[in-house]
């Protein structure tokens, strides 16, 4: 599966309405929206909902983390191998929430290119986010951690952090795409990440703890749709 | 869903032989001697594949592993209330290859037991075996880890760590029921296992890798079906 | 060295206050309230000062943390070995502020005992308490998280946590002695511990961040002496 | 203290041969070398022996680790403030052996800046390398973890990787300093190490295990003698 840009990609976290059969319901809402409007909504549901979600949607399907270790006999891990056998893309990595050391995060962009599947990688700082760019993700999401979940997106409370990330990976691996990340709720948010450099918005509560998931959504690509 | 004894418990691990479409068809086959035999066979299938696999089958699953955290902002975590959205009975917790913190089993525990989940924690000595009994997990799995993947069961190898483990969660907690584990491979090892006081036994390489999965598992309980 | 009972131990945690020359000084102040008064007060300097201080004064010195690893190639990590060769006669463990797992704690109170070290391990509710009895070491403290650093003793706000675990513990490992931590201050803490059936304190910030720390150290042990 | 360059920083890991008073042995041995012939050779003790070595000696002491917390309620935690205070010049970071995040190296990196602290943040690949560099440590040391204690330096089995690591770091980050370490044992090693544009080694067993102490220091610092 092909994933377009700009990329909107909703992370369910470990949000109770968006666990089991309510995580589906929101998965298929995205897929409503992105075949209605042709703009890329991706969706990294709940670990334990992966492939049952995977294998219901076809809209681009991300893990919300994976280990760095090889198929086998490690249990309560999740392998590459598992989230290709799941039906997903690629997967994230690196979490605030779930932060891993660079050299595993080297391990899983090295091997996740031989299974052609696709990294996003989340950092906090402009540092960090150059460190993960030379690292060679498909993309980076920055995130300062302590905009998460405020509703107050990073692109008006801490553009240089942004436009600071975008200028660092170009120098450093041009390939890599950057994401925005952290407080974004409305179109408005998207609008402005787009201008800062980046290529698509990494988001969860802003989708997931709205009472009208397919109005948040619709919201948040409106300007995507308006600059086609 | 009720869980009988003896148990036989199958860890899918990160086993490739067992993973994503294969791991479903591993679940069904042990679904399928289940149902013909009347012992209980239960799987513990990669995290990745949990409500995949649950929603598929009418045996009892488990989690590999859960996260003490509630639901909510954590991202690539597994929470009991997803665990249990995912249609899966209960969790294994501590396995040897994902050990954790007693303070967190001890959280783990007290919330499956308000959600009805079921717990099965994993210890390597008789005095972890101990220690964890005193958390009051409904089962605990004595496993040696020098023994697992052997197919050395610790039945032969070491008989007197099992009957110690089960003297010590007797007196300690005796609600609490043990689960043999390491290198169990044949029934055989399924019969000493029962012989030294356990309810059933712990597994994974000794059928997932084996080349006939449905042959692996009527072996390993001819001896219960002979008792009954 | 020879630890007496009652017994006060302070953890100097992280502490800028009780750091490198300042530690020393702390712990010469506690040395000399110890000789006057005859009362057991022992010190857990931070790791890097251990054998500095260790081999500068003549009251029993404690290591805040030990890792499970036997010597050798092992960068950053604090072994036994190393703890016993700076002059400690012993090691916390477990500290809510740096817990391990269960099957770590075994092996490091089986390894203090053949090394001839005490151990102190932490727990945070009865039932973790009961947990780490059951692996033996030579001493549990329970400290509910909550109140640690708050002033707020444990023996009045939630003295059952005590009796609770005092109990567990007489009924598991009954050589297994009880120290109470959390929110420890005065004298009257200390003799509310003692009444409680614990046989010592483990307190930090009521003796590190005290203006006058031997007017603090004094003020804990009162109760101490009018008792002998 | 000035750090110069050549630079041979001993690692005593937590070798038993290392441990208390024969760690002030050892670094009493670097430091009469030293002195006798003008190299900078410095030491990172165990981390309980970290201010009772650094206050005795006159050579540059590291800390083999530290973590990413401020002073304060932490226990079992080397903070940078306890690094500085017990006399050390710096820390080491994210060897093999004590990897930590991206993050947490960014954040000490930032900090050791501002209390005139070096840092040495070690490294497996030249990916990884480059990512440190661009979190602008002081140094880096590039070592593959399968030939660290194996005494097959890097140079020899694996130069590619040395100048690869070289490079990338003078792209990113000019200003970082490039050691190498895995295998050095002999002065033949570390000419090698400087030939590929390092500024000097970090080695452990070649040192810390060999028979005499003094001769086997001598012997590696032999080609940069010649050299001056």
């Amino acid at each position: 599966m092909k994933v377009g840009f700009p990329l909107i990609l909703i992370n369910f976290k470990a949000y109770k309405e968006a666990s089991g059969r309510r995580g589906l319901e929101l998965a298929k809402v995205a897929e409503k929206v992105s075949k209605d409007t042709g703009v890329t909504i991706a969706v990294a549901p709940q670990l334990t909902d992966l492939a049952f979600i995977a294998s219901q949607v076809e809209i681009p399907v991300f893990s919300q983390h994976v280990d760095a270790v090889e198929p086998g006999s490690h249990t309560g891990h999740v392998t590459l191998e598992a989230v290709r056998d799941a039906g997903a893309v690629g997967t994230m990595l690196n979490h605030s929430e779930r932060r891993v050391r660079a050299d595993q995060v080297d391990v899983v962009v090295k091997k996740a290119r031989e299974l052609r599947l696709l990294t996003v990688v989340c950092s906090n700082t402009p540092e960090v986010t150059a460190a993960m760019a030379a690292l060679g993700p498909d993309m980076v999401a920055i995130e300062p951690p302590e905009l998460i979940g405020t509703g107050i997106p990073v692109s008006r409370a801490k553009p240089e952090v942004v436009t600071s990330s975008v200028d660092l990976v170009k120098k450093i691996n041009p390939r890599v795409k950057v994401l925005c990340g952290a407080g974004i709720t409305t179109g408005e948010d998207v609008a402005a990440a787009l201008r800062l450099g980046t290529v698509g918005v990494l988001l969860a509560s802003g989708v997931v703890k709205a009472k009208d998931w397919e109005k948040a959504i619709r919201g948040l690509i409106e300007p995507i749709i308006k600059r086609a």
